[in-house]
């Protein structure tokens, strides 16, 4: 297609690099792109030029935010018993839309993949294990929530194995918990279309309702 | 979420406005935006800026170009004496990638829609009969491959009307024939899950095969 003009054809290249969007979807969302005018096209760019303008990591969960601390671990008002693990600001942003959690997060920015060459050291493990064990902690429960892939586990493995080793030592502290998000059938999702590691996982996490 | 930096909002919002990307997609695309190194960054950010620049429209054919006239409707070699009738730049560069016409081609750059408010006068119709009337003109075939929707097929039936209207008064010309490009079940298709409408142009449609 040397005939496209070359600048179309650079954002059509730039844009297919992006995960999910193929060449064709590329080339839909340029002719797309192409159909604003010309401030609208600027301010994208813009927009995208400038998207790591004033992201930092906090200090304390290393989510991305632009104050630090950032504006939960600043919140006098969450329950600073709590520990909630995640991969990703992203996977926090999800949890925290539900409204359902009030404790404080720590994002390990990434999970242990020996196939990447990711390993522990790579990851805000190292930070994990200092805030729980810092004199001032209050946290009561750590609540592993990684994604239920393969990395995921391996990373939750990894974590429970560590903290059960560590955490006796610690002293003047309440007994620390660690606990695993559930698996099992979403909601609104149907036996029959569920694949056998999820049924699976779904019947030894039963919950008794006779007690 | 408010505690998300602003830059990072701005261009999920930017984004989630193009077509097929949602909040959610949008969200995973500025978030895999961010690992990237800030060259990577701000080549994206200014490819978009420049996404128009130096892209015109050919004078002939009225496709998106960086040369006017384009590379196609320039080359000596093509069968000028075949017109393919597209809606876009796109649908011509996938005929194109065919590499199975040979002819020129004019972009309708949109199609008759009522509802949205788009007659012939908003697209590039009075500019094809224009071509088609030309005294230099040498076409013998008018190919119309507009979308098979209902906004291409209103737009179709209005071209060949106003054709056949216009042609016999075109003097000293080749008589002007104009064609469809053929409906039915698409390759690889399966004649189970095909929906009706697609079947029962693929029966009107019948090829005779003892001839």
């Amino acid at each position: 297609m040397n005939f496209l003009p070359k600048s179309i054809s650079r954002l059509i290249d730039e844009l297919s690099r992006l995960p999910g969007i193929g060449p064709k979807s590329a080339q839909r969302l340029v002719f797309h792109i192409l159909k604003n005018s010309d401030t609208r096209i600027a301010e994208l760019g813009e927009a995208v030029s400038k998207a790591k303008e004033g992201v930092l990591h906090c200090c304390e969960c290393f989510c991305l935010t632009s104050e630090v601390p950032c504006s939960i671990c600043d919140d006098e008002g969450r329950d600073r018993r709590m520990l909630c693990v995640v991969e990703s600001t992203l996977d926090m942003l999800a949890i925290e839309k539900t409204g359902e959690f009030r404790g404080l997060y720590h994002v390990l920015q990434g999970k242990i993949s020996p196939l990447d060459g990711v390993g522990p050291d790579d990851i805000r493990v190292a930070e994990l294990f200092a805030r729980i064990t810092d004199e001032d902690s209050r946290f009561t429960e750590v609540i592993l929530a990684l994604n239920p892939d393969l990395e995921g586990d391996t990373t939750s493995l990894f974590l429970q194995k560590k903290l059960s080793v560590l955490l006796p030592t610690v002293e003047g502290q309440d007994k620390l918990q660690v606990s695993r998000i559930a698996r099992g059938i979403p909601s609104g999702g149907n036996l029959e279309y569920t694949d056998d590691a999820t049924l699976i996982r779904a019947l030894s996490g039963r919950q008794m309702l006779s007690d």
